[in-house]
């Protein structure tokens, strides 16, 4: 426990203690957060499936002893701390009236494979700092704060995709609890053998009346704060997606013997619908697509590929523009196939409607951020974050944090010091304004 | 022995004696040869390692009991029968003067996974019965009359291609006795498991003077026959090939956001490479390309592709015509490239010059199917065969014969019973003809 009881509660740092210096791209002894948030990340980091990587997928030993060092950290700085069925971890900081609604703050832990250091952990770290900050000050609020580790967003492991949050607000699907990763382990089994109580699942979820406001800090994963020269963004929404497979019948034949014009090749067929998925995705600025995988079948050097199965990902931060274009993409997809006798089939798995964030968060963010000297902007979200679970569930926001050339997803994933430092001051900042402004 | 010492040797039969009802499609009492043939084919592909489909991959025990199978066959047609150490098969039948130099005839009797009945088979099982028919007829030429059954053309288990045929002209390396199948036992493992002698891998190099001809019946594989409305086709020349592996490096990035205009996605680019290929194989009606192969890391859906392999097969009966479009595909993959903002690398790793075939073997074959009363067709093989190394040993030629659509590597691989009596005939008559034009 760091706080200091000397210090009056309640008391909100003046203009002049947020330091310019903050804002710049070197670390300086003014900055009172960036350092130690960097310092831990980095110790985070240490807990990995693979030497050498950061690798640390729902449930695997590298992710329970990160979870533990979490709670650790949630402890030091003055938290209760409990874990959920699914293994989740929540540290608590209770306000002036021990038991009323929290503000949630936080992120997840797992990893993608080979991984940055921030994606995900930047935002459990910073949401630990801002509480070491108030229980040093000794300043408790009207609501308690929650710190979350949500320990299933990435996917990374099993077919699942932001479990625990789900989990927290009771729209987890239970069968779920029964897909298994590539060694055949369910997540079932694997909770069990990591001390989970898989059969609790709904234990983990949260009363809608205890949870205020939910708020996240995570890297942009996104160029545009880069290219706007601007550190932190609050979030208006997070973009809808449609996700799709598609496959591509054509015939398959010998490479040497058959002419080029008797052929019906499924490949030649699927790059031209490559390049109509891209076109589409540039047809609005608000869109995106993305064909990511593609297997071409049989695969032999010397046989005209058959059959080629590819995924188109589409995302907008309108609906009406990201349906347009995926009717207007099927279309042009079957066109293709008609011109070049193949046959395209196309299943739409997943289609996931816009996210709105909370206005009133917004703006406290949007506040918050200009409190500790930058100029706000506004962005929406390209990818799905916890955040865009908890927002059925309570007002909701997130603050992006420029990270390098929007590299993410990858070791080379960078932000600097400064930008850490301003992260935990906006969300301090942001914090307290919900704080003010919502009930408790 | 089926050998009917009652005829006169060397007898040629008369035009009358072919009949025409051959040429249909549905066999009669006239054909002599077909309906055996065609169960010969059928018994064949019981030796399989897969039940309910034809995969007999070299060194199998299907390969092995298909071997003994087709030894019984030879020896049964009045052969005498070896086996070399690397367990290819050999029938002879002796000439007028035992130890005169042999006419080979033959192919090969391993398949790829899934196989039709013929690729390899009809050739092996065609010659069996031309020397039956000689034996029967107690016809003895100048020549001996051998038929090879080599044991690996395919490469559909180890990464080798038309290895035993290799072997016999001395052109084998011997580093590929140590490559290894997907279950990493190795070629020379493989051949001690199943009764070969890998060491003495030179014992299967025969003297070019003791091979006057090779000839090889094969199906076409292709389309052009059947387009032509013709059963058989004299082969001219084996088309040369280049093989190429390309690498687009591109930048992956998250597939919601990464607006279009910053990606540098190795996927479109590469979507834009295939169809250069394809543009280029249908630039000069002697030419292929095909791209059989193509994988892009990391492989999820919603990940913007960073690297992208594929394979190019380009293939022409002229070595110009080839390596000109070869050369200009190459200038046009670096300009998608620089278009775009990935870069290329091509690795050429395989360039094949076109083998023309013997112009006295070609002659004898046209001869020979105008003597079975069929148009003389003229074709150049896209794909490589056995008969494509013997050119480098002895004189050589190939017949083609008809598949129905150009279907071939596939289950749906499919042959006439007319046209397969065609074929022992023609091969019967291309053997007589070159017996007497050829020095014995």
């Amino acid at each position: 426990m760091k706080s200091d009881p000397g210090l009056s509660s309640n008391a909100a740092p003046s203009a002049s203690q947020v330091s310019n210096s903050a804002t710049s791209r070197h670390p300086s002894g003014d900055m009172r957060f960036g350092p130690d948030l960097m310092a831990r990340l980095d110790a985070l980091a240490a807990f990995t499936e693979v030497e050498g990587q950061l690798t640390r997928r729902y449930l695997t030993p590298a992710h329970i002893e990160a979870k533990c060092k979490v709670a650790a950290w949630m402890a030091e700085a003055g938290m209760s701390v409990r874990t959920d069925p699914l293994l989740s971890v929540f540290g608590r900081y209770e306000g002036h009236n021990p038991g009323a609604p929290a503000i949630m703050l936080g992120s997840h832990i797992d990893t993608v494979v080979d991984a940055g250091l921030y994606d995900g952990n930047l935002g459990v770290l910073a949401a630990i700092a801002v509480v070491e900050e108030l229980a040093r000050r000794g300043e408790r609020l009207g609501h308690a704060i929650e710190v979350a580790a949500f320990g299933e967003e990435e996917g990374s492991r099993f077919p699942t995709h932001i479990l625990t949050s789900s989990a927290l607000i009771g729209a987890m699907a239970p069968e779920l609890l029964d897909v298994r990763d590539s060694d055949g382990v369910s997540v079932r089994e694997a909770l069990l053998a990591a001390g989970g109580d898989p059969d609790a699942y709904r234990d983990c979820i949260r009363n809608k009346g205890k949870i205020a406001a939910f708020l996240e800090l995570h890297i942009e994963q996104g160029p545009l704060l880069q290219e706007q020269g601007a550190a932190l963004a609050a979030v208006t929404a997070i973009n809808g997606s449609v996700r799709s497979a598609v496959k591509v019948t054509g015939f398959a034949g010998h490479a040497g013997t058959v002419p080029m014009t008797s052929r019906r090749d499924a490949l030649t067929a699927a790059s031209e619908m490559v390049l109509a998925v891209e076109r589409m995705g540039a047809s609005d600025p608000d869109l995106v697509a993305t064909v990511g995988r593609i297997a071409a079948l049989p695969g032999a050097q010397n046989v005209i590929p058959g059959r080629v199965t590819f995924t188109v990902d589409m995302r907008s931060r309108s609906d009406a523009v990201r349906d347009r274009a995926d009717a207007a993409l099927k279309f042009a997809l079957q066109d293709i196939a008609r011109r070049r006798g193949v046959t395209v089939e196309v299943d739409t798995y997943q289609r996931n409607a816009a996210i709105a964030l909370a206005p009133q968060v917004i703006d406290a963010v949007d506040e918050a951020i200009a409190t500790c000297g930058q100029r706000p902007i506004r962005l929406s979200s390209g990818a799905g974050h916890d955040a865009m679970i908890m927002a059925r569930h309570c007002p909701s926001g997130m603050i992006f944090l420029r990270c390098e050339d929007g590299i993410s997803h990858n070791p080379a994933e960078t932000i600097t010091v400064g930008d850490a430092d301003l992260g935990v001051r906006a969300l301090l900042e942001a914090v307290r304004l919900l704080d003010r402004r919502l009930a408790a």
